[in-house]
């Protein structure tokens, strides 16, 4: 084990870079922005530059460093190959190997939500677990699950991809992905505003949420903790679906811990409340005392996962 | 790598071994008889002694084997300690530790299904694929989950129990395991008759299965490849569900191949094809083309799986 490595979290705007001691002690942050130009060629030559300038400023040495780590928006293959990253105009890329040669340091990449599984493994809500499910509440629903402390990439590239499993199978809107019924129509932020419009349209119940001029997600969340009836009654489906939903993929990892993250996860206890309840109604007997909780590393779980990959 | 390894399933009847060569070849096949009396005191010896003649017999030295691999019917944790297996009357035990003790050879224990699973994934349907999805279709549903050429055993040893992953949330019936709408519930061989009996309860439409006294998954299966209207409505829902289920695992590991073992598994190519039928239409694009496929070791993927796990 040496003394350093980095972690790099690839976004369509900005990179977010970690200066690691591989205890996992965080020594310097910082941010490049993303050139997404000329088929984001210019992306991987940046982030080899930023981390050359940052050893020299810190004179740090080659020998000193395990590697670098870096998760990318899109699915990673187990080779370390991405096989496509629209909001960084990629195709396909031998992405470890690139990064290899470009900063003479041994280089993992990976998908970003799992990565961010990693590192809320590592250091942050779940830390110390050896298996994690985490799944992220955004725009969207990601996933990353960790088995014996490591991501599961998949033979596609696809392991996590939980918010696009199929739960619903009565849907009739489309997913993003073409499916219907996906975790995402339901659990993300735009899912969580879709239930609640539907729930508005279906009745002229008096709720807080007929005040907003547009509904988002933090508003449907903040009239269900004020105990608004039909923000309950929205979040009481999205609960029953994402609960659900968990206790299925609980009975595929058996984790020790479930991670929940993304912006919707602001909520907090109300939210994780909501989840348990129906988590437990539908979970194997054996899993159903298994925690769900926060993440706890925010924005920078990315870096830490991604740090994490190459540690020795 | 030393030049051999002893695979072990224990069941409640009977305990098959095997003598493997570490490449694989199986050398040796033999069964003893599972005495369960003395709260199964007596099972772990017993498999000691008839490795211990085995060697003898064969004139093998302790430093040739890598050592003695086993499965068995209950949660197994990753430390090889079971939680418990009613079956053998055993409780809580650490498996490997005792047998390793009794042996004088490195053990390692696993759940049976689980080990299965190791076991097609090394030498039977999906042989050479690190990333695996077995379901076994017997009087219940049982899976192992095999990611990087390694059992998922879980935290609570629930690794791979997708046979209780709650998936039909309307159920009215219970399962085995005191939850509703289980994949077992509809999937088993159990589940196929249990669905066969309602749909025939149904209606009065004429139906081959309305001959037999005591229906059977085999003659829902038979009266499915015949094409009886009756039974190709009811295989159709079974299919649906369990097709549908697979998809949402497949999100999880995102498997190079998923694999149906058991008794129910024995119809062959025509479940084969209505289970695949139905997992296209919810799988996740990347994961569309994941080949589904028979177990091909039949009772003897437990040894395989068994020996792989011991094997340096």
């Amino acid at each position: 084990m040496s003394k350093y490595c980095f972690g790099i979290d690839v976004g369509g705007t900005t990179v977010k870079c970690g200066l690691f001691r591989t205890d996992g002690t965080l020594e310097d942050k910082w941010e490049i922005v993303t050139r997404t130009e000329d088929s984001g060629s210019k992306i991987l030559p940046d982030i080899a530059k930023t981390i050359e300038e940052k050893m020299a400023s810190k004179n740090i040495k080659k020998e000193e460093v395990d590697g670098v780590g870096i998760g990318v928006p899109g699915p990673v293959n187990d080779k370390g190959d991405v096989l496509c990253a629209v909001n960084l105009y990629w195709g396909y890329k031998e992405l470890s190997r690139e990064l290899q040669e470009l900063t003479g340091l041994p280089a993992k990449a990976g998908n970003d939500a799992n990565v961010a599984a990693l590192g809320e493994a590592w250091k942050g809500a779940a830390a110390g677990a050896k298996n994690v499910i985490l799944v992220t509440l955004g725009t969207g629903v990601g996933g990353g699950i960790i088995v014996d402390g490591k991501i599961v990439s998949g033979h596609h590239g696809a392991g996590g991809e939980i918010g696009h499993a199929s739960v619903m199978h009565g849907e009739e809107e489309a997913c993003n992905c073409g499916n219907r019924g996906c975790l995402e129509q339901y659990a993300s932020a735009t899912g969580i505003v879709r239930m609640a419009k539907k729930e508005l349209e279906s009745s002229k119940e008096d709720s807080k949420l007929r005040l907003e001029t547009e509904i988002s997600a933090k508003a449907v969340l903040d009239a269900y903790k004020d105990g608004d009836a039909l923000a309950v009654r929205v979040m009481n489906k999205v609960g029953d679906i994402l609960g659900g939903a968990l206790a299925i993929f609980a009975t595929v990892t058996d984790p020790e811990a479930i991670v929940i993250g993304g912006g919707v996860s602001k909520a907090g206890q109300p939210l994780i409340d909501c989840i348990s309840k129906h988590y437990k109604k539908y979970a194997f007997s054996a899993c159903k005392e298994t925690p769900i909780m926060t993440a706890s590393l925010g924005n920078d779980a990315g870096i830490y996962g991604a740090a994490k990959m190459v540690i020795k």
